[in-house]
């Protein structure tokens, strides 16, 4: 399999895309190539260092870069020559089998949505990102792509989350939980309390109720399905409380217990350790990553990649997204 | 001043209540008079293992109690002899400064609004909630009261907040943060996007503008301004995401540092050390505690009701919300 890497996108690039990308190849021994994608003497530069291209590993130019100003839904027009717009130009084309980027959430959100289009009949798509919880983690979706959503998208997103859920996870039937601030029926906005009589009679989901705040963290679901507001606040909140009890502790124990190794306690807590978050929904596999991501979540979010191009979750997102709850329903 | 505590609110009742109410008495020493609401044979038994009654601790008969059960509403009407509405119609007939209680959250909001009225004007009440950062706590508003606002509400919500924190929290120009999806204007939903430009033009607040889930354990402002179902979901989410994070410190400490005192990192992110939050909008002052509040807990929450008391919290809400901002401006 192959997979394009914009390798202009963390905030360091390309030296944090090209050290997860060689990871990655050693990890995966021969099993997958990268495509790195970006402005070529640039990314030679920095690769060169490391030995260089290899059976494995190519360039594909993309002078061009999207920044934070760039309006996300014009880049696809105005900045063609970007790696955003090139990397993901090469899956629509079938050149590569998957594309991650630690780019513009916004820019690869909507040239995503152009160019792998959305699954026939119409599903809105939706970021699922995996929280650590006590147990095994957890999918939240939708981390940030739609803030105002009705009770049809909801159930869309509990589906996509389900079937990746399936797919990628090992889970033979996720558990889907509605997030909501009490446990009852009924409780919650109009738009929740109705998303909760629909999920209740969906067929194909495992469905096990509301779920509150307290509940994500203890394991009740695998899937907790919310707008992309409420997503997107919990997800940075969680980060960075996690980064600040993670620090807390990190320099607590250095004075007070400095030969304590407590390493594989802080990454159950480091967000990094799972990778970028799968934009679901679209006729390919994106994955989106943190603009500040380390080598180490590179790595992880190409093996996110290549675990979804493995499973074959787009096609049978396809296939199983019932009709119902498909994007003409829903408007 | 005295006190109203409602003894029959926790899951252990009236232990921890009492266990609260003597801690309180011996640490503000002859400053607050505390009256324990509840069944008063229950009480007598437990009170009288420390003590007994006293010049500063008496007891309200109140031989009723309310569940969880109890659709909130219709408590002041059904359970006229419960802790919760004796307690605060005490507090309506000013035979006590304060109410406080860790019963059921939706009974006290219902009650407390029937007694002790909505602000002259109309504010629409709100929970506030104190959240510890890697700094001074901050206020979060609202935790839970109100599911659908408008703009107009949130309006209120900001400056209920910021003179909360102002009169109790020792802080001349509390920075108000609205919470949001990204920091530029015009990000989030369009009821979001509305208040932050409603927010700019708002006169008598130091508002700081969008903030990110990731910025609010890191200090930047003091008062969190979101809709109660954003801010309850955070809220449950912070609770268990620190408990989880100790309780996984706290077992690894115990086998690989055994001698290491962590107790005061520990109590950085103990949420009782906050004790309980606030009803603001109202004409009177009505702290809600968690139902499974500590003796601790209990203590601090007595001490946050005396230090709104001691403030003139509620005389300074009346006097400064601006007419903008009350609730027939929002309908």
């Amino acid at each position: 399999m192959r997979i394009a890497l914009d390798a202009m996108g963390t905030d360091l690039a390309p030296r944090p895309e090209i050290l997860g990308a060689l990871q990655a190849l050693e990890d995966f021994d021969g099993d997958i190539d990268i495509v790195l994608v970006g402005d070529e003497p640039t990314i030679r530069a920095e690769l060169d260092k490391h030995g260089g291209v290899s059976e494995h590993l190519s360039i594909r130019h993309a002078p061009d870069r999207v920044t934070a100003e760039d309006p996300p839904a014009s880049v696809i027009r105005r900045k063609p020559d970007s790696s955003i717009v090139v990397g993901l130009r090469m899956h629509e084309a079938d050149e590569v089998d998957a594309f991650v980027s630690a780019g513009s959430t916004g820019a690869i959100m909507a040239t995503s949505l152009f160019t792998l289009r959305p699954l026939p009949g119409g599903a809105r798509p939706a970021v699922g990102t995996l929280l650590p919880t006590v147990d095994s983690p957890c999918l939240l979706i939708d981390a940030g792509a739609n803030i105002d959503c009705k009770p049809q998208h909801l159930i869309q997103f509990a589906h996509l989350g389900s079937i990746y859920a399936r797919d990628t996870m090992g889970l033979a039937s996720p558990r889907v939980g509605l997030l909501n601030i009490g446990e009852e029926p009924g409780k919650g906005s109009e738009i929740i309390a109705e998303t909760y009589e629909l999920l209740s009679r969906e067929s194909g989901l495992n469905f096990v109720g509301n779920i509150e705040g307290r509940d994500i963290i203890i394991d009740t679901c695998d899937v907790v399905v919310c707008d992309g507001f409420v997503g997107n606040v919990l997800l940075k909140f969680y980060e960075s409380v996690a980064a600040f009890i993670v620090s807390l502790f990190r320099r607590e124990l250095a004075s007070r217990a400095p030969d304590a190794d407590f390493e594989d306690v802080f990454r159950v807590l480091d967000y990094s350790e799972y990778g970028g978050a799968p934009l679901l929904g679209v006729g390919g596999v994106s994955i989106i990553c943190h603009g500040e991501s380390s080598p180490k979540a590179i790595r992880n979010a190409l093996a996110v990649a290549a675990r979804a191009v493995r499973s074959d979750m787009v096609k049978h997102s396809a296939r199983d997204m019932p009709a119902g709850a498909r994007l003409e329903e829903a408007s």
